[in-house]
């Protein structure tokens, strides 16, 4: 049986219909109506049912979006890019359709997927980290999607990795989302290109080419193993698997699962990141030691795992 | 029906036997042949038997460690205090007595204590943390103790709050345990009492009258509201703070339980902790704001803990 899965993201909805092994069978998306809560909902129950209306049923549905979600899935406590404060999501997606709703936050339900069906799907615990515009994490022990206590758990971006460093959207400095996101290495890249550093020859080359440095360009130069390019995601792993360092203290996953963005460079971005991460670990040599790994899904990973949190809620009621 | 509880520390070994509400009817200590893990099993196996002959029966038998106990609590993988290298002493206790045995990290044991019976009883998520000789710590996510992929999550002192900081024993750089122990406010109060700064001047005179500056020194200074100790516990709390607020984004926790022989100064160490983790709460004013008191049981915990945890343990089997 097909569950539904619905990602509300800044830019897009997304939604599809997912199979029991986690595989998405149809898939429509839309522009999303991010400023604008009551358009939002409206755009998601339309995307619901154009996406019911092709396979015909689903057992349950399952909404993912980018935001503080409370304990029981029933409020966005707090979504800046969403324009959301209190809304209670479930209730208005929900009546609009005529049949329950299971919400999650994004990150989650992308690591639940990787958990389930991805990357990490032979494990039982697992540290995942999205490495896009921002830093997004979902944590799994013993088999359970860690929550915390208010449903906020999880949020691995705002671990401080240098004390009074960068100031951070959420109020802190030196969190590792200012330092190891796709935003910050591009950051980084066009720093170093308005620098005079010999370093940042190739950069400036590519961005006069193009007229801006975008991720592509930054991506590119990694690639072709530019010297400047590869120390700005060396450091970025430095400062990564310094919070990496204090998640295996604090959670002692058995993988780390990293996705987003970023991890499109694949081993460019592992390797130095393992090699960084060794360095960093508490009690080193008397313990077993944390794989790290590239998600397997990508975009469609929020789909994925909403719809499966969604379908394991509704077996259990 | 009670249960047995041991914790098993470098100086000590006590035992005693729990009642169902988490009260300690008989209670037995012995010196801890720390360096010997063969004399060790024999004074665990001794203590265990002189408190059932105490109370005539017990329903199962739980044994705190201070050290890392893999996941099904069969081995202690690493115990630097305790001479133990992969230990299998779940097996050598439980031959020696003739029963199971339960077997966790100390830590851990002292946390489930405080979240069943003490300070943490009315929630459902709780991070405890123990300042004493070095920062210990203890995670609960929905009502369950994490114990990561292997068994060894919880370890809370070692969140990295100064990057390339202090030396820790664990081998990283600038972990909270060496800026937010007991051990640490001790160093930096001797540090405080070397230096020609006035605000050493109560410090070096009561190091004077006592020949050394001990906790007991120390903690005189911060009751007598001496500015030189108060300072020291405030940089203390900056950092404890720092480790809290990436715990918050990790762990979301309903409440810090705050234990170990620091607390034992109370509010005097409470308040400026507080006013400093506000300072460090990601998305504050957004999200339900973490609770922190004190650990209501003091030495007692791991005792309490451990055979509680054994006792549920049994009544799964």
């Amino acid at each position: 049986m097909l569950s539904l899965g619905v990602d509300i993201g800044g830019t897009k909805i997304l939604a599809g219909a997912v199979s029991e092994s986690g595989e998405i069978i149809a898939e429509h998306r839309v522009p999303s109506p991010a400023q604008d809560p009551q358009e939002m909902v409206t755009a998601v129950a339309n995307l619901i049912q154009t996406v019911i209306r092709e396979v015909g049923e689903v057992t349950s549905i399952g909404v993912a979006a980018a935001g503080f979600i409370n304990l029981d899935g029933s409020k966005v406590l707090y979504a800046p890019n969403l324009n959301w404060r209190n809304e209670p999501l479930q209730q208005k997606i929900s009546e609009r359709i005529g049949r329950d709703v299971v919400v999650e936050n994004d990150a989650n339900a992308a690591g639940w997927a990787e958990f389930r069906f991805g990357a990490a799907r032979e494990f039982n615990s697992m540290a995942m980290l999205t490495l896009g515009t921002g830093v997004g994490g979902a944590v799994v022990d013993g088999g359970k999607l860690m929550r915390g206590g208010f449903g906020i758990a999880g949020e691995l971006g705002h671990i401080t990795v240098v004390r009074d460093g960068l100031p951070c959207g959420c109020g802190r400095l030196g969190c590792v989302e200012q330092y190891a996101s796709g935003t910050a290495l591009l950051r980084s890249a066009n720093e170093l290109a308005d620098s005079t550093d010999p370093l940042g020859a190739r950069l400036r080359q590519l961005r006069e080419q193009a007229g801006e440095l975008s991720g592509h360009q930054a991506y590119q130069a990694v690639l072709e193993k530019d010297p400047g390019a590869l120390g700005l995601v060396e450091l970025a792993c430095e400062h990564l698997a310094c919070a990496m360092g204090s998640m295996v203290a604090v959670l002692d996953p058995e993988v780390f699962v990293i996705g987003g963005g970023l991890s499109e460079l694949g081993e460019a971005l592992l390797q130095p990141l393992r090699r960084e991460l060794a360095k960093q670990l508490p009690a080193n040599g008397f313990r077993p030691q944390a794989q790290v790994v590239r998600a397997q899904f990508s975009n469609q990973a929020g789909v994925i795992g909403a719809a499966e949190l969604a379908r394991e809620t509704a077996g259990k009621l």
